[in-house]
């Protein structure tokens, strides 16, 4: 889905348009999605019938019909953007496809329903291939109970293309939108964050890990497994005012909800939560987990916002309550931007940083 | 959208697994879309809730909700498969990725309500070339008022990819689905058949007219005009008994109303309605004009089938009245296939041909 917030910063590696470059035509590479979906969401909304929420969040919401809200969100995978056939087996790849959208619903509390699914296949690609792709994307919706009521197949040139479409429905006061967190609420994450992260890294060989530790990652890489309960359980009890899922990277996903709600927020460092296998794999690779956790992205996860006054009742709650463990890591504060509380009590700005597809050879995010 | 009554026969120039081809792995180009769609569509229905309608319509079907059924369409277009960035301005482009979906929900008697864009777009291609496909995709969605209220934006290493997705909606009553088709009922078609296809042709240099006349059947071609109007008209006044947009071409798509119907049909060569241009150009440029009526495909017409004893009420409509001429073309009878009644009376069965977009240079379907 369109996610605005990063439009008014550089994610783009510094290449934008400063004018000095004549007349030549300005390059998608130089603006990327963010830049230019800025150009273009003026006049989208043709009228407002029935719209509750247009470009700017997880899923557009529309309704009510019958008290309830859908929910209404698509994602792209690029062969050689998104995935490379030599990393990501076919059953996967279609298992995440379809996951990467229920992550979505998710995020607003909402239930999936309905998946179209598009695909553009190369002529020369074996039909088994693709079959594998379809057996893991019923894998998952049979799981979630989604059903696939449609699609579109076409041939394709070169790559292998997989859009897939969702929808799903939540109960008028239960959807949680990105845009409602206030200063001091805390803010809460589901789950270990830059295990995928490294999973990429491994996949890429940048990372070479002992072969018992690997496919730990690279599993939660490929195969990742949307919250959509822990999402439903979070929208069902109120708890939360804002919420988003962790596809782009920790600093990113909550510059979005700063962004959308018109708050700062905090970070506190040592509470970022690491899996012990991604603590002995940097330890063991020499990297620093805290930069994967941060910005990695595709963690999948939830990042809430909870008003102090609901944060007791969640504390209260278990893992077998939502479906997740919740850890406390940071708080929303009044301003901009987001800063990171040192565990010596000192703090620093935070620059943002997160994926991008228009940067050549990545192939990693969503 | 899938369309399974292609399924059964073989549209693609007779190379299909005869298992003579030892163990040599069948590739997509060999099984083509309906192929593949016939061997992955079961399952894809995790649970009946809320589906009215799966796979084998021009849309997935759901609700109600407060008495309106909810009606879910994509369509994937690919560079250098469904276009060619010389033979379409990238305004027409992102006006034609709509208008095939909106054709869709008109088929379905609905109103077209909301859509999410996902492009994948090569990362040196110039920013105005896709802000342009959005001004045509804008154009006609503030045309047809409909909301653009999401989407993805993402890197493609070669070609330019747009999926769109598409919600609408219609009264429980009023929505028309292919199946509906009895003996006896009758065969009509909302406007000439064949001037897209000529286009195309005009475009790919098969044909070259006269400057004056190319630039009509281009532009039918490159901006097709949905009636959703007129299915909006058709269905309020519950005169068909099914209908289908003419997408593939009008042997291809009333086979799928025969298909999901359960029955045969009967065509009128003389009644086929052809434009005084095509058959000008066809006189100049020697081909037959019924050859791209019957099987040219995107016409984006209504095509539907009425009981006899509405046909009266029908005939007695304007032009004005449902917004498109009406022409009836032919006869719903007992058995399978299609046959063509010629002037002399006599009858030939008729062999249905389609688009295959999984033949190397095809470029003109969707």
């Amino acid at each position: 889905m369109f996610c605005l917030a990063k439009g008014t910063y550089s994610i783009f590696g510094g290449r934008t348009n400063t004018g000095q470059e004549g007349s030549r035509a300005l390059k998608f590479r130089e603006i990327g999605e963010f830049g230019f979906i800025e150009s273009i969401k003026k006049d989208c909304i043709a009228s407002l019938k029935e719209v509750v929420k247009g470009i700017g969040d997880d899923c557009a919401v529309f309704g009510p019909y019958s008290g309830r809200l859908l929910l209404f969100t698509t994602d792209m995978l690029v062969e050689d953007i998104h995935f490379l056939r030599d990393t990501i087996t076919p059953y996967q790849l279609g298992w995440k496809a379809v996951a990467v959208n229920l992550s979505d619903i998710a995020a607003m509390g909402g239930r999936p329903l309905f998946a179209l699914i598009s695909l553009a296949v190369p002529v020369e690609t074996d039909v088994e291939l693709v079959q594998d792709v379809y057996r893991g994307m019923k894998a998952i919706c049979d799981h979630y109970g989604v059903n696939i009521v449609g699609g579109d197949t076409v041939a394709s040139p070169d790559a292998l293309v997989i859009n897939v479409s969702l929808i799903g429905d939540v109960k008028e006061g239960e959807v949680v939108y990105r845009s409602g967190a206030r200063p001091g609420n805390r803010i809460y994450i589901t789950g270990t964050l830059g295990d995928s992260s490294a999973g990429l890294k491994i996949l890429k060989k940048e990372i070479s890990p002992p072969d018992s530790t690997g496919s730990y990652f690279v599993r939660t890489h490929n195969e990742p497994r949307p919250l959509v309960e822990t999402g439903r359980a979070i929208a069902t009890m109120r708890l939360a005012s804002a919420m988003i899922d962790v596809s782009d990277g920790l600093l990113s996903d909550l510059r979005h909800i700063c962004k959308e709600s018109g708050v700062g927020a905090s970070l506190f460092r040592s509470k970022i939560p690491l899996s012990f296998e991604l603590k002995a794999l940097a330890s063991m690779a020499n990297f620093n987990p805290l930069d994967l956790a941060l910005s990695g992205g595709e963690d999948y996860l939830l990042l809430l916002t909870v008003p102090e006054a609901k944060a007791q009742d969640l504390e209260r709650l278990s893992k077998d309550d939502i479906g997740s463990p919740l850890y406390l890591i940071g708080e929303i504060g009044e301003g901009r931007g987001i800063r990171m509380v040192n565990d010596d009590g000192s703090v620093e700005e935070v620059e943002v940083r997160g994926f991008d597809h228009f940067s050549p050879g990545h192939h990693g995010g969503t």
